[in-house]
């Protein structure tokens, strides 16, 4: 038999499919994903779980007309297939290659660009709106996780759309978990209802015998639907998603592409906005990832038979940091520690593992967490939150507001600070040196190494004041080894080399870079001064001036936007001190977002071509 | 009979007190209220509305070792009256008095330090969190509106809170507004709720009986209780709060003292988290008020027979955006406008009932505000979203992820920006110049005065990318009039008057002050450049340069941090362009929180003292 999948070029061919040709597709797709992914790396066990969903959905509404909102999309491997560039998938977050996320520029069926989590009803009801404003007709459909339901963000929406009147649809996409598993309240209840039948299909073949007589039928069918609804609220008065003001479908089997069709065909219909409550698996069809959805959320390349990593991994900022922080809780039971649904990726692991009673799992949920630190904090505790420097915009008002006015001793960890490759622009940690340095009473860190990294963990702890410490996704440059280690003082600065010529001014992960400056320059003949600024702020003026006094040839280097970070600082301390006839360079990432590709790549070529120019 | 109030100087002394006597008490509280807030200004419906509760919850409770948390905090006066502040209440938001927030610094019964919206729950349940590490016994009690429910971080810490089986009490103060009317589908919910009966005190005699015999009486209560709960999970399953893992008592009558303080003593023996639903009215015994609480939120000094403000109110930025925002939208329907429970503070009560299809009151929820815009935006409308510059913090991240990096055409209009005066730190506006520079992709501006405002809204509105405009509390200085208004253009200065030995610099509402030091400079014999940056991004580098070269004297004046700002760009131009010999002096607010005081108190604290020793 021929293939399905290379019949598909648009959603229009879905149209010709039976149920059992999709569900043939469905395998087929899974297969490619799988294949793919085991190359390129990716987010694997979500799109697994979508595959039936994703079918439906291009079965049931008519993109690129009706759009789809993706919520975080990391999701969006099958839609891609489905939407013309099935041949691109081995170009997967590769440069020039297809992004791992929905793309406006990519695909007119990309109708939105996501990444963070729990953006989707928002944007979905905006559409809708504006659809309505423009007096069009178009569906809207938001694709929303459990786990992305319990960001705040999310919950704004849910409140404001099931009040509107406004037809909408979300889908909810549970599957019990986001990337660790689910927590709280919404959670529970929806194990709650997850435990109910399945929403039935038994009066389907009634509904097609009366849809052939379309003006009676559909009418009974309203009608025969309302008084079903009122034994539904009988039975399930003021349920969450009703309390907000939506219609609720569900739950329906994700994986059951017929009964999918069926309860999309009704949600279509309403006029008003609509919950579809479909249950999926992550990982669906793939043992490993059924097995360890963890695992396989996101995933290097890997062996498919056994789903073993084709390379071990080696070890990174994030775990060093949850090593260390578990050591210093053995000897200092103040010690608490918070993620928002990031567990794993940001090293608590073990943490969890010892000290359940002083870790807590608040979702995705960054603000809450940021609260919840402070309230700890407040009653005397020491909290340390390690949340991802792109996901930290999201409580910058409550590191503001509840931390930092009140200048309570937390402990900002920012995990994948700098560039981090694949997952771009919306992923890249470019910005919290400049919006963190702007927050009165903060004390901003980043170490050159793991040693630095447990040494300024170790000192940020006995701070009674807010502290930022931040590093980079991955681990050290093998080839930089750093053999000296001062004591951690405030506002201070280290020379790891002094000099006459040039002075390199270097903090966190770019003092590595700083080291490699110093060979290449010094190949030239040229004496290089190596400074390590380790604090952002307090910064430290005074060695920062006597080098620059002294060499007059300054290279400033750091793993962050040029704007309002390292390099803004020094320039200030120029024009401050009418430092004279200064030759200066800043290498830093250009002030604008950073599409994916590998992260040697946009060093390179941010960092390394210039040096060949300076100093002059 | 002697006033009641004059005998309470702590919470200890209410013990003392009969019910009648608490009433009494609650009524000579609202006077002094009134009294007060008719000569300081400052926030008077909400006190008035929470009179009863908060006598009865110090009643009840054992403040300051259990911990009230109130959110928002403007309804703090009846709190701090009855926490040993009564005698200073004439001092309240002036310099050197008492705030019209909680503070820590301020007594010991101010547990934590609020302003913003909607971070009651989480740092309350941070701190039931720590006392249960810490094997302490105290209460928790979180009090928040229905208003501030809506905002994303409250129901985050909801969803974390309901399923962390931590004792811990959440009063929700219904009084179905939040500044303006409630919406959303929870606003819905409530009212529903609303219409139940009030829980009922019937079976108070009875328990007191039974409480007699302490052991079995209890014993029984509880069994009593937990029919009466199952009954209530019978009629009432899956309810919002309940679904969300909460206990819910109420609704309450949340003026009724002896039922308020029955309802809190069963929520005291609760080992779990339980919400307490009190039906409150803002403005409560004081009929101006009660008849007109969006205008007694927060006022200036009034005539307490009349309610009539004691000054008009001048024209502000606010209605002149308002008002020019009317006339853009009648000649374009693209335009819509959204506000995050702020239809009057920012000036949009007359788009609103001009264009209610085209306007949208999302509740206290800036994140989804800003997402709703974003798919307004892509779905092809120009929308406009003032909000306050210090809650735009709350929606960083989707100003980058869902706006920016899609360069959607949004408007993202900053009210309050600067220095707002008596509101204190948490209002201050004065980091989001700083905050948005850094943000790729965003044209900023700031008008000198209301008819650049008018201008650079007009142009804003033909820009196919997201733009700030950042405009100040308040109006124009009276005493300043810019004769000249040349046209905007893109990263383009205007020179408001040549001059060759000092450059004043400068930017928004600081123009103005710039004039003022002109005025005084060439008395002094000095012949002075005026620069109206308009742009901070793009910053009108060119222009910036010329007259620094020119003038080797540079005054720069911004109403915000001095961090990451005008200056911070002037000195980054200095520096990169290696400009020698230039006196700089930055005019700014420090890098710390600014405490309440009026504005030109403030401001001549900052910027006039310096000014008389430059240029030397």
């Amino acid at each position: 038999m021929d293939k399905i999948l290379e019949k598909v070029n648009s959603p229009e061919d879905l149209k010709e499919l039976n149920i059992k040709e999709k569900e043939q597709l469905a395998k087929e797709i899974r297969e490619n994903i799988i294949n793919t992914v085991s190359v390129t790396g990716g987010h694997l066990a979500s799109n697994l779980g979508v595959t039936e969903l994703t079918i439906a959905l291009h079965s049931i509404f008519d993109t690129p007309k009706d759009k789809i909102v993706w919520d975080v999309g990391h999701q969006t491997y099958v839609h891609k297939i489905l939407t013309g560039r099935k041949d691109k998938m081995d170009t997967l977050r590769q440069l020039g290659g297809i992004s791992g996320f929905p793309k406006i520029k990519e695909s007119e069926y990309d109708s939105f660009d996501t990444g963070h989590s729990s953006t989707s009803i928002s944007v979905a009801l905006g559409m809708a709106r504006a659809r309505d404003i423009q007096k069009e007709d178009n569906n809207v459909i938001a694709v929303i996780g459990d786990g992305a339901l319990t960001g705040g963000m999310a919950l704004e929406a849910l409140n404001d759309a099931g009040n509107s009147k406004t037809k909408l649809i979300v889908i909810l996409n549970d599957n019990e978990m986001s990337i660790s598993k689910n927590v709280g309240g919404i959670s529970q209840f929806l194990t709650k209802l997850r435990t109910r039948k399945f929403y039935k299909k038994s009066n389907n073949s009634i509904r097609k015998t009366l849809e052939k007589t379309p003006k009676i039928g559909t009418k009974i069918i309203r009608i025969a639907r309302r008084v079903k609804y009122s034994l539904k609220q009988l039975f399930l008065p003021n349920m969450f998603f009703e309390d907000l003001g939506f219609k609720y479908l569900g739950p329906v089997d994700g994986h059951d592409i017929e009964r999918l069709e069926w309860i999309l065909k009704l949600a279509k219909k309403e006029q008003e906005p609509v919950l579809v409550h479909a249950i999926t698996k992550k990982g669906k069809g793939y043992k490993p990832a059924e097995e360890n959805p963890d695992r396989f959320h996101a995933t290097g390349s890997f062996e498919i038979e056994t789903g073993k990593p084709n390379k071990e991994k080696k070890k990174d900022y994030s775990a060093v940091f949850g090593e260390k922080l578990v050591k210093l809780a053995n000897n200092n039971e103040k010690i608490v520690a918070i993620t928002a649904a990031m567990t794993d990726g940001t090293g608590l692991k073990e943490f969890k593992e010892k000290y359940p009673n002083r870790f807590f799992d608040v979702g995705i949920a960054e603000q809450h967490a940021i609260g919840l630190a402070a309230g700890l904090a407040k009653a005397g505790l020491k909290p340390v939150v390690p949340i991802y420097s792109s996901f930290y915009q999201r409580a910058y008002d409550q590191v503001i507001h509840d931390i930092c006015i009140e200048n309570m001793p937390v402990v900002l960890c920012v995990d994948r600070a700098g560039i981090v490759g694949n997952d771009g622009e919306t992923h890249q940690g470019l910005l919290d040196l400049a919006f963190f340095n702007i927050v009165p009473n903060l004390t901003i860190m980043a170490p050159k190494d793991f040693k630095e990294l447990e040494d300024m963990l170790e000192y940020a702890i006995t701070l009674n004041s807010p502290v930022v410490i931040r590093y980079p996704r991955g681990g050290e440059n093998e080839q930089v080894k750093f053999e000296k280690h001062e004591e951690i003082i405030k506002g201070k600065a280290e020379i790891i080399k002094e000099g006459k010529d040039i002075s390199i001014i270097s903090i966190g992960k770019m003092v590595e870079k700083g080291m490699k400056m110093v060979e290449q320059l010094e190949k030239q003949g040229k004496s290089v001064e190596l400074i390590n600024a380790r604090f952002l702020k307090p910064f430290d003026e005074e060695k920062i001036i006597e080098t620059i006094t002294k060499t007059k040839n300054v290279i400033t280097i750091e793993d962050a936007s040029i704007v309002g970070g390292l390099g803004t600082k020094v320039k200030e301390i120029i024009a401050e001190n009418k430092l004279e006839n200064v030759n200066l360079q800043c290498y830093a990432y250009p002030d604008k977002f950073i599409e994916a590709r590998k992260r040697w790549r946009i060093r390179r070529k941010i960092f390394i071509k210039k040096l060949a120019v300076f100093p002059s």
